[in-house]
């Protein structure tokens, strides 16, 4: 485990320097990049036969102890053959890592029990965060459970449906007219004045508890499937970076230890409509510049300049791994064929994943889409004209 | 495991007589009775060290092979200590399993797997359903992953997004007005014309799936919990019946093989508002009548005459235990309190477990609440009264 000073070091990856932990600004002073957790320099190991996922993987998470009284019972996901859209696509050895099913419909429950954690043993009564929809349901749900107040700011366009499926937790919900980036910030000074803990997309607690996806993938897969002899590619759909930044460094953390030979090759997807990340990557560039006019489907990627974006393409190139981006349509056709075919129905930001494997291919081994939340969020998006409804009387059946 | 022509054979528990299966009349022609898969007369067990739920339960399992492809990584719910409202509401060791992160987000999908398992073993292309909403999605859902098709009848009044979240698998859904009971009974006219498999609530294979949940509550309690001392009360909300039946059924397999001791106080629970069953057990008869004007938000256990009604009442009255009802009010006051205090968002359907332990106050042992849908699929009904949501400009804040 960690040890107490080491929990509160944070470092930044693009001077290698380390930060003592403030909540409020978790941003590096010179670079601006999220600051992550330092990880220990002593050798680490999966545990065996341990009860939960904080007990196997405890060497690499960031806390002395941790408090199953804050849990909702988030991971432990179902990594699923996807058998016939293998045949269909052409894409051999497709797997799913079904997300959807953590407690509140999407992978932000790993991090958020993480980030709750860390605001219970600092002692803050109140947490927020910034959200189109998830986030929000997720950091309001583990707050609830762990006896704090929660605030949330949400953009004004968005859904009753998603504010609802948040402020049913007690959170106190303010739908805010004005930019994005710029209530990113004012949150961190809110949070400040108030001593509300904002964790936020790019939290460096929530990437830890990121990371727990990522040795879940590896342990189904087994280490053989990293043995360097074919290459596991893993499919991700990139916001504001944070989920893929937890992804990989999960992965770096098992390489450096010497659990795995062969890093899985990443591939961060972003929508065509707004892919601020992907179109950096494609430049070369090292940095991301703000994306006019983003317009897509998938909401809960739409992050037009991500607080994580350089941070994400450092370690994609790291890693050997890339960005891509998908098509609108691609999307739609992606997230009708995992629900028709294969049963899974989920947003049209995780299909982005599924679009991206068609793009590239077939690759040299075991395929892994990360479908990051419910399309239960999202009804209200489904075209009815693709859906099959007829009504009747009962004697006219 | 059961041998072929057992997996067949159905029994009714009012004549003890056993039937040869008929998927499209799964009834005691006698009695009118949902039958039952027979079990086994040889000694059965939990097995040890096994990947799957179907793996450790496979002894009280009714098929020779169970195949995974089939599966959407269903059960394996978590069981989630409420400590906040045990204090709260004086009631100690309250717990919850959360039927809600099952893959289409409720308990059907453990009885839905093993129902198109069944489909698929008798080479049936088609399955269906009636439903509310929770049973079209699941059934959908895993129609999708077996490559099956699926027909699903809705009553006229359902909501556009549950039926959305059953169409987008690609099922045909019809809203059809007229008498459900009668729906009921014509759909097993149409299965037997059309050579389609309606998998409807008390189907004997779905009953068989729901006894999973059940050995998933002993295995975390332990078999201290049912030693006769102390005395675990299961809550359990109540529609058509087959849920608690496959539970009960569960425990009593366990008893019969010598697993546990003292069975727990199954506690089966309605909404005051369409209590058939609930006023039956009240009255000591052993038939429920059909309920009058059923009217309540917990529309997933709406129903006013329940074809497992008697079944439910025979086996609760052999097994000791109790059916009640809960208010309207106690019911949206329960599915809050399940929100705001242990950041668990279900529907109202589920919350009525909650509302009944809060009537019978504390037992003297460990409560289980099973929570049995995901409060997403009913955001449409939430009071946004109930809700603290306000909206400014981001200087404002």
């Amino acid at each position: 485990m960690y040890t107490v000073p080491l929990m509160n070091r944070l470092a930044c990856l693009a001077c290698g320097k380390a930060y003592p932990l403030d909540i409020h600004d978790p941003f590096c002073p010179v670079h601006g990049w999220p600051l992550l957790v330092r990880p220990s320099s002593r050798r680490r190991r999966i545990k065996d036969s341990a009860d939960s996922i904080y007990e196997r993987y405890a060497d690499f998470l960031p806390w002395r102890r941790f408090d199953p009284a804050l849990s909702l019972g988030e991971g432990g996901t179902p990594l699923l053959a996807l058998r016939r859209l293998a045949v269909e696509l052409g894409l051999p050895g497709l797997l799913a890592k079904n997300e959807m099913v953590n407690p509140t419909g999407s992978f932000k429950d790993r991090g958020t029990v993480v980030a709750v954690q860390k605001a219970v043993e600092l002692g803050v009564h109140c947490v927020g965060t910034i959200s189109t929809g998830n986030m929000a349901g997720s950091t309001a749900a583990y707050a609830a459970k762990a006896g704090l107040k929660s605030l949330i700011f949400v953009k004004e366009d968005t859904s009753r449906e998603k504010i609802a499926s948040a402020a049913v937790y007690g959170a106190s919900v303010i739908k805010v007219r004005g930019d994005y980036a710029a209530l990113f910030r004012r949150s961190f000074e809110i949070g400040r004045e108030r001593r509300i803990y904002f964790m936020n997309s790019v939290d460096p607690f929530r990437i830890e508890g990121y990371k727990t996806g990522g040795y879940e993938i590896f342990e189904a897969l087994g280490p053989d499937a990293f043995d360097g002899r074919q290459r596991v590619r893993i499919f991700v759909p990139v916001s504001a970076g944070g989920h893929l930044i937890g992804l990989m460094r999960a992965f770096l953390d098992l390489k450096e230890n010497g659990v795995l030979r062969s890093l899985p090759r990443f591939v961060g997807v972003q929508a065509a409509g707004c892919a601020p990340v992907a179109r950096a990557f494609a430049r070369g560039a090292a940095s991301v510049k703000r994306f006019p006019r983003p317009r897509t489907t998938a909401h809960a990627i739409s992050n037009p300049f991500p607080p994580g974006g350089d941070l994400t393409l450092r370690l994609l190139r790291e890693c050997g791994g890339l960005m891509t981006s998908v098509s609108e349509r691609a999307i739609l056709r992606a997230q009708s064929l995992l629900a028709v075919r294969e049963g899974l129905f989920c947003d049209p930001a995780s299909a982005v994943a599924l679009a991206a494997a068609q793009v590239l291919g077939p690759g040299s081994g075991t395929d892994v889409l990360i479908l990051t939340g419910s399309g239960l969020k999202t009804v209200e998006d489904i075209d009815p004209r693709a859906l099959n409804i007829r009504e009747c009387g009962l004697e006219e059946i």
